[in-house]
């Protein structure tokens, strides 16, 4: 079986933020020689997402107010956990509605995504250094 | 490592529908002859969830109206992303609460499944030919 | 190929409850001998859920409150679903938030997770025995 492992960095200048990251997954799974298999791309971090959707910037505004609707970032004393001195309660619920991780197939060596299908990255606490961790196993 | 891949397609009369698609995974399971394995299960497209929950009338209905309540299909002027042309805004919202994918795995040639456990297709844009796809991949 | 699979049991003594995996499932990474594959954890109960998130109190207090705001346990009346009987629609719905399973890497024989990933069984219709399927596959 082969296996590649590769993390990727990132640093929102914002609080949230929404970044495509298709093209450097594709570029891993091509490193890894694995022509059929599965391909795990999660966030190492709690307070962020993984989740494949459109890019498309109405779109990208539209799930931003309605994740600020579901699960409002103030006032911060609304959340227990900013009792701890944290401020981004918001974001550990909000990362929930997105999703953790996305796992895609590999098929002849490709990315086997639906014509619309683009891997994001889903940061709802940013304006910091934070990491995806891509995993690749397969044949 | 064996493999299968295979897609299933779908043409739901309404805009919203949801389709219990289990028996169709455990024929591609038997098919791909893996004892040991991973199941994915995908919507390639991004108005449509693959999802795990109960074959129950009732609940597929408070599921329908449920989601209705956290990103209504109206005021289509209520999305940015219905500037583009589009209707469908809310779909690409309600697929992020059913999600895009299970994962599921295979013992001894058969769907791991729990006692109640049934693989969904939930269509939220429909009316329209779309597909599914099924990745198989294990020993 | 390598594999393992292995059911863990819970019985929590409230309707809901929150309770951290993570040391069971590395142990279960462990006697699988797998260096470098993948993990899948799902809950095998369609009212329950295996998520990743912070182990803090206050954290999983928001949670759960959050979750009883957006699908809320009573009337018991709000939902088809109980009609037939049950009380746990809600439970339902819940558990399509936290989601049903996570799928996590396998790196040099141990989870491959992020400084403050852990891995949660989240349960919104307790008081009897139910239980979480681990199956991890790899080389």
């Amino acid at each position: 079986m082969k296996h590649l492992r590769e993390e990727l960095w990132f640093n929102t200048p914002h609080r949230r933020g929404y970044i495509n990251i298709t093209d450097r997954v594709e570029e891993a799974v091509r490193r890894s020689g694995v022509q059929n298999g599965l391909c795990l791309v999660n966030a190492m971090h709690i307070t962020a997402s993984v989740y494949v959707n459109d890019d498309e910037g109405g779109l990208i505004e539209d799930y931003d107010g309605w994740l600020e609707e579901l699960a409002p970032h103030e006032p911060i004393s609304r959340y227990r956990h900013n009792r701890t001195g944290e401020d981004n309660a918001d974001a550990h619920l909000k990362r929930q509605i997105m999703g953790r991780e996305v796992v895609v197939a590999i098929t002849d060596g490709r990315l086997d995504l639906g014509p619309w299908e683009q891997i994001f990255y889903g940061e709802f606490d940013g304006r910091r250094r934070k990491r995806v961790l891509v995993k690749i196993v397969g044949g």
